[in-house]
């Protein structure tokens, strides 16, 4: 894509709230396309080791206000939301802001009561992992990935396209979302599957007869890989978009309910059908 | 291992009842290694391609009754429940008869019936995939794999033994289990997931209001990729082990209901540490 906001690289400089996956992911993708890339991070020996292998130039005391700064928040969603106050000045001096969090409504909340919808543009790329941390982090995540963006009312067009600019040279396609729809999908596509997963490896762990590992086909254990993922990251995600979860967990047990009556009677020809149905639907979800 | 029956590749022969994804993926990787490979199937065009392409040498009519006569029986266990007295005559005349399902209890019994039980071993390979038919088997399907032996009351030495250098020809490992605790552990950790996976592609196929497709991420397409999976296999298996799996849908929507409850009340502490303990017993697994 035509590049505006970063086409000259030395009149902008990054800000990295966090790095973990995400953020260290994003900061090692941005220097070595040539930006200079800045970090905050709660961990010093963190900070210590992404300023040594020159995937950033330094923290907060480096910014050079004189050129555009683009701040990007990855961290947990909670922790966005408790340290908001504690970033304020800085999102108030940022030329654009964004975060990378797979929950969004409370966060637009935040946003809107600081005045902030102008420049604060919210986006998701759907790039996690059940890996965490900087040390799993790496320049290509976003290679060939959809980003959300989350525009919403007041949003500024030079943040949209700045947003647009950042994903391209992430590698990702963007795609635009409303927040609470967003919130509702990612339910269902994304925070359900680690609920059953998490609930699967907890109901295996209760079975104390013998040693499970040797019975695991690649089924299983694709099917569990995302329990394995961050518990903090996970609790906030839960607790944050609750409403449309507890719907979504009473809507997949009403569809295990409706697969137990068919089983407790018998009905062979109707289970088979139920299974082409969804066979057909998986297939044309994979095209 | 010490090979002692199928030492001698012109002493043996195989007959592969079902060219499926297991049946063809024996069948080639038996004659790759030099043996004789005969296989029956419904299908004529299916015979005619593993014949042309060299992968079996015919069907029963080839049989050479002065040697040795290996059965295997790569149905879909109902068929294999049903068709039965069809192949009662050949199975008498086998020296060794195992099958590659998942599903053990009711099989079991048919061959005590028979008077089976001194040559007819189950087995269950664990390499099965969402993908099926004989298109898509290969010579490698087995390769470090876990088979599963299911050793009974009255099998002989001599079909243990068979069995045993059988799977470790495939290039498997072999581990010995009892019928009924195979249906148990394989309830849990190969039939319950795929439950789960079609529940959720149906619920899914009800959401019409966009274009799911573009919101998933990895972790989504892992943990439904077995939704694709043969249906008529999966109605077999779910009604044959219906005990098992009834038992442990009630017990995943336990773990759920604790879960809502949990989330209901925002205890976000005892959250994040059930999420934590399940990481701890999932990276254990991994191991």
């Amino acid at each position: 894509m035509k590049k505006t906001f970063l086409k000259n690289k030395k009149n902008v400089q990054f800000l990295i709230i966090g790095l973990g996956l995400i953020g260290g992911s994003i900061a090692k993708r941005l220097s070595k396309n040539g930006f200079k890339v800045l970090a905050l991070d709660s961990s010093k020996s963190t900070l210590n080791h992404a300023k040594n292998t020159e995937v950033i130039k330094g923290s907060a005391n480096k910014i050079d206000f004189t050129k555009k700064l683009f701040v990007i928040v990855a961290l947990p969603p909670k922790t966005i939301l408790r340290g908001f106050n504690k970033y304020l000045d800085l999102f108030q001096k940022a030329d654009f802001i964004t975060d990378c969090t797979s929950v969004k409504e409370s966060l637009l909340s935040q946003i809107k009561k600081n005045n902030l919808q102008k420049k604060f543009l919210l986006s998701h790329p759907i790039a996690g992992s059940e890996k965490s941390g900087f040390l799993n982090s790496n320049e290509n995540l976003f290679e060939d990935k959809v980003s959300i963006v989350l525009k919403h009312k007041g949003i500024s067009k030079n943040a949209l396209q700045i947003s647009q600019e950042f994903w391209s040279e992430l590698g990702s396609n963007t795609f635009n979302l409303d927040s609470k729809l967003h919130d509702r999908i990612f339910s269902l596509t994304s925070h359900i599957p680690h609920i059953v997963a998490f609930s699967l490896i907890s109901l295996l762990s209760k079975r104390k007869d013998l040693d499970y590992k040797k019975f695991m086909g690649g089924g299983f254990k694709d099917f569990t890989r995302i329990a394995a993922s961050d518990p903090k990251m996970w609790e906030n995600i839960f607790t944050l978009n609750k409403k449309n979860i507890l719907k979504d967990i009473n809507r997949l047990q009403e569809e295990l309910n409706t697969f137990k009556k068919l089983l407790l009677k018998d009905e062979q020809r109707k289970i088979e059908s139920y299974l082409k149905k969804i066979k057909k639907t998986k297939e044309s979800l994979n095209k």
